[in-house]
């Protein structure tokens, strides 16, 4: 995520540095975000069906709504692809996008396509989506507070392994939309951050501490993890697509048909197991050590 | 541009295939677009300063905002670079990028930078960018009528070329947006549609033609020409991004500071000179034999 201007005018009321900025016009407010997918990065084209990498650029960018428990509009694209990918497959992976987008609400209003100079020059999918808040307003990532439950919905761990039949999950997961809303209406102002779960826990709950200026202890042995995962796996694999959110008080132990699980708690900067450098901002709990988990994870290349 | 789907929601009010498309909000219209500048495709960044590249990547999109008499509210980059492209180059990239942006009223809200997998892969830049309408409304590509005039702003042609110290204009030229939304209030109904010219003339009046359902006749001897070029140059080389327009009645000889130029007329689709073809959507005449024009210009790689 890019950094922030100095000084943005006052019709932006959420800059870059949350997983979608915020900007009024006239009474109502608007979200925006941009995500990319990058062959050779996000997704391997030779091994995956083009209609997956289609799907995978707009819920990509679909689960960043569910995060500030908005709801889309629309969304724009905009591909580079390489001389010889085929009419056919650009087809097929337009296709995909739309139906994808349009199956959760955000019908593809724009897009470009460029053709790169090489064959050898890889597939570049970017994604803007467009969001309103939804009826509880926006969630940020910065706003926990001492005390706090840090709770995941789903489970986590092993998004990018082949499951028997099916795609690996990064390929297939639904964005939590209906659930970031129903959390938002629910818990209310007992709900006080809010993040997707792209880079891994470790990282994202680093977000999380680091928007809310706190520290955060998770318990390995309260993960819900996915099958064959362990908790490192839980906290570095990337790419679950699930809500992280702290939250006070009483959750649901499952909310729109999604587990909740808490898993941690937030304590003050100074505070709390482990040391106090910025990888320890998020520790972990294994048997009776703290492990540092805030540089755990999966960086996009960034 | 990505051909529409075949049903949008009600919210959709222009969905893709204009300049920008148009999302209701409320009582609010939104417009919006994305553009790409892709390496060694739109730029060369072994020749171009890469400062040059990031305000080009902002005024493409700057240029449709213009087309549609809009004014920008916001922006969101998403940037793909190869390994090795170098912190200092990134930073001035993002600089120039925020710079323009805000410079044009388009703050950056969001920004997503993502790496490529192979030191050889090309730099991308997609911009998409946010608009209101101007108080004029918005102007669309449709809409011309038979016997309205087709006007240009500025002079056309060249914009490849180094004018002596200067860097050549494509990666100079200012987006007409005080242009566009003079001409919607100055001409109010009379002004029927707008286009930017990004393709080169040809190419873009047959966007007009086709949107309107209508032919276009251009007289060549009457083209705004840039020191040492040619109609052809004018029809063909693109990337002028002056705006062009059907308009009724008198339009003043310049307007926000640009010139104004009539150029040519609209007639139905089975009159006027030239054969009734698509390539001769639009025809330019030259002496007095019809060139056909719709298929003249430079086709972005699409």
């Amino acid at each position: 995520m890019y950094a922030a201007s100095s000084d943005l005018p006052p019709a932006v009321e959420l800059g870059p540095g949350d997983d979608m900025a915020v900007v009024r016009l006239g009474g109502r407010r608007l979200l925006a975000a941009v995500d990319q997918v990058v062959a050779g990065r996000h997704v391997d084209p030779g091994v995956t069906p083009i209609a997956l990498v289609g799907r995978k650029a707009i819920t990509r960018c679909l689960s960043d709504v569910a995060a500030m428990a908005g709801t889309p509009v629309a969304a724009l694209v905009a591909v580079t692809l390489p001389p010889g990918f085929g009419a056919d497959r650009a087809r097929a992976l337009f296709d995909a996008m739309r139906a994808t987008a349009e199956q959760f609400g955000a019908p593809l209003i724009g897009g470009d396509i460029a053709m790169h100079a090489d064959a050898d020059d890889p597939l570049v999918c970017s994604v803007t989506v467009l969001a309103e808040p939804g009826p509880a307003g926006v969630v940020r990532r910065g706003g926990a507070q001492v005390g706090d439950t840090l709770f995941v919905t789903g489970d986590l761990g092993g998004s990018q392994r082949s499951d028997g039949e099916e795609p690996p999950r990064h390929l297939r997961f639904e964005p939590r939309l209906a659930a970031g809303l129903a959390l938002a209406q629910t818990l209310g102002d007992r709900l006080h951050a809010m993040i997707d779960l792209s880079d891994g826990l470790g990282r994202d709950a680093g977000h999380l501490a680091a928007a809310s200026g706190l520290r955060i202890e998770i318990d390995a042995d309260r993960l819900p993890l996915h099958r064959g995962c362990s908790w490192q796996n839980a906290l570095e694999d990337g790419e679950d697509y699930e809500l992280a959110f702290a939250a006070a008080g009483e959750v649901p132990a499952a909310i729109a048909g999604v587990s909740v699980t808490a898993i941690g708690r937030f304590v003050a900067a100074g505070e709390g197991g482990g040391g106090a450098d910025a990888e320890n901002a998020v520790v972990v709990r294994v048997d009776d050590a703290w492990v540092p988990a805030a540089t755990m994870g999966w960086e996009h290349g960034s």
